[in-house]
């Protein structure tokens, strides 16, 4: 593996899953692969699954970890091409990055949309930055538009708990006071769509992803009916990406309830976390012998794992 | 060793201190131990001791470690229950700690009270919910009301320097310009209620500790009179608990000056740093010879490297 | 090697560019060096490519290291001597010090001059009071008036690209919005003095340096006649030493431009990083195949590694 950005980066969907699953069962047995190997995680922004598990990962393979919050720790990036820098910004970020391509074998870097300007967001600018200038293998620890570590350790959790052969998996949006990125929902619905799986996606109208990520899922607006036989619920709140940005909806009636939970086939309870209690879904569902969040937090170790490791291996 | 929370979490305090000096003469023989072990270290607070410490405690003992200041780092923590988190908190400390259990072998966690409701800094609600839900060991990297770390240094320290079986110990309040925690002092109180030492404490009205840490020491208000024949005085502001997180004097008669130290037997002076020089303490007693500050710090290391051990050992 | 703050600490200059050379080639045969030994990297200012390029050169030689954001992490430093510390500082710093040496066996500090007060600044008292208090060996990682580190990857990749026995060096002053320290120029003119090069510094007049480093240098005050046959031109700006902290001139005709770049013998174009682009030098330069800005950051990694290894050495 070269790069790990999106589900394209993945040769055999499967596979990797596969060699998550024997991973978990023996973490150590790869630890000369990380041998005189630094991992560089360069935050633009809070983080503490992927922070702990990323750094977990990496030193279950003999890497040295270096983190380093950007914004705080280093000098406010400029990422526009050509500019007369005589502005806040001390130094370009082709230039930060390909230093650091100088000191870290594999970087991963995690960058948020700002949610004002869906071109500049959907451009992915930042890591894009980061592939052409590092000279070392990248891994997206979020950025705008994907979130593919979350991802993985969604199937792979989905592939662990799953009780028939092709699961009926329904994605729906739930309520939220902020405005949220599109990354994990577009993220999901990208592996979701190249697994084995039935997908649904349910939200109110004018919550629709891009259609580059959703083209294989069946898209519901009513959230009982999606929810119908679903043995996987996956909750999330984003912001509208048509509107884009826009809180178009804070309607509580979308919460995930026991009462909901009730008309699934005893589905599962998924979230990737941090998540709003009682806003995105009530304590009666998370707090349930079907919820799955926190075995689901804890494969993120085992997905950013196995990614370290296809990428040591080359 | 579950936890080290308290010295209510040690079986043998002697063989504890014990352990800690064979540790110090030969520090590098137990990297077995830790070997692909991994601390968490989590702070909501400020750290220099601790921080430091800890860290190269784990790292003598052959573990890894990850360094996590939460309120920075991470997402705001919400930690009431039941609550419908449409605030600022983005995650309940709950789940927070879950997922940190996912990825960390024992986690180390610093929480300071806000000193403004007894009731709720006295519950000590943030180390209980670590202690609930991380489903690894808990250590306290300094609680609401308690430091075990410091006091297992301070003990550490008098056993080595003391010329006399059953030292008389002077805890001694100090002026301040801040509010500060019970911890320290509560702590102190705490551990030497079960060490083999001549214990007083003295203070001015109003100061009294909870008594559940003093019970088994003498109050003395007249500070001259308790400092007379002391072999230790540990200085240390606090603020009220009665009159809970209030400051009530600041007056500068209660530093520790060199003529105070001349009322004693030739004591040795403690504190556990940061210390306000010329305002807790003069620079000519800090400074003398008799000054064991420094030291102490060293030993916190030690402290910090026994309790990781015997957690390690189970 | 018992400290590194400034050229006069290195016995064998020519020797020890060797020596950096030769670990370029093979960077982890000294890992027994490191073992059981912690670097600590204290930092009161932002980093980039210190803190990663420095705690990778720790890496390969089995160190653990300890990174620290004093001013973020710990407690507000009192600097002055004998006062009654009853403001904002929680801690002196000597004491802060002393207890750093109790848990590390070399430490790191970054501490940049606040450009108020030349006396203050230039009496570099922050890492004195480190070198005084701290009982294990000290490492700049900038200091107020030097940057060691930095200008030993300088002369080591001149050392490299030079083609000439004795290369013609030229230091060139460049705008900037903001006021920044003399350190850079500072070290690498105490550097070039120190090597053999023909070394030239060009600047506006009122840009002079302190003569106690720039001895060895001629001064020059047209840019294009320094640039004239120079083999290397590197580009930095700084504040006015003699009205000192004061910016006299944001003269554009001073940036590097590829125009100007044709008065040289085809030099290779420097600059330590971060650099404002357009303002301090043109893309076409720093972008182009002259520009050796990425392989010097580069070896910033293998200046701090030969350093740590002569100070593990003794």
């Amino acid at each position: 593996m070269k790069r790990f950005t999106s589900v394209n980066d993945v040769n055999n969907l499967s596979a990797l899953v596969q060699e998550a699953i024997q991973l978990k069962k023996n973490p150590y047995q790869h630890k000369h692969l990380g041998q005189n190997k630094v991992l560089g995680l360069i935050f633009m922004n809070p983080s503490l699954r992927t922070r702990l598990s990323t750094q977990r990962a990496a030193m279950n393979l003999g890497m040295n970890v270096i983190v380093m919050d950007i914004n705080k720790d280093g000098w406010k990036l400029e990422t526009r091409e050509g500019v007369i820098m005589d502005g806040d910004a001390a130094e370009h970020v082709k230039d930060a990055v390909a230093v650091m391509g100088q000191y870290c074998d594999i970087i991963g870097v995690r960058a948020f949309p700002l949610l004002q300007n869906k071109e500049e967001d959907y451009a992915e600018n930042v890591i894009n930055q980061f592939i052409k200038y590092a000279g070392v293998p990248i891994i997206s620890l979020e950025s705008t538009t994907l979130h593919p570590l979350q991802s993985f350790a969604d199937l792979l959790t989905i592939t662990e708990y799953k009780k028939t052969a092709k699961p009926k998996v329904v994605l729906t949006w739930a309520p939220h006071p902020k405005a949220l990125p599109q990354a994990v929902p577009n993220s999901f619905a990208e592996w979701m769509s190249a697994a084995d799986v039935d997908f649904v996606i349910t939200h109110p109208e004018g919550y629709e992803l891009d259609k580059k990520y959703t083209w294989n899922a069946k898209i519901e607006y009513d959230q009982n009916k999606a929810f119908e036989g679903a043995e996987f619920i996956y909750a999330k709140n984003w912001s509208s990406y048509h509107h884009y940005g826009q809180i178009l909806s804070k309607d509580r009636h979308w919460t995930v309830s026991a009462e909901k939970m009730k008309l699934t086939d005893n589905a599962y309870f998924m979230h990737c976390l941090p998540v709003r209690r009682n806003v995105v879904v009530n304590d009666e569902v998370i707090d349930s012998p079907n919820s799955i969040v926190i075995p689901l937090a804890g494969n993120r170790l085992w997905a950013a794992q196995t990614v370290l490791k296809k990428i040591l291996e080359g």
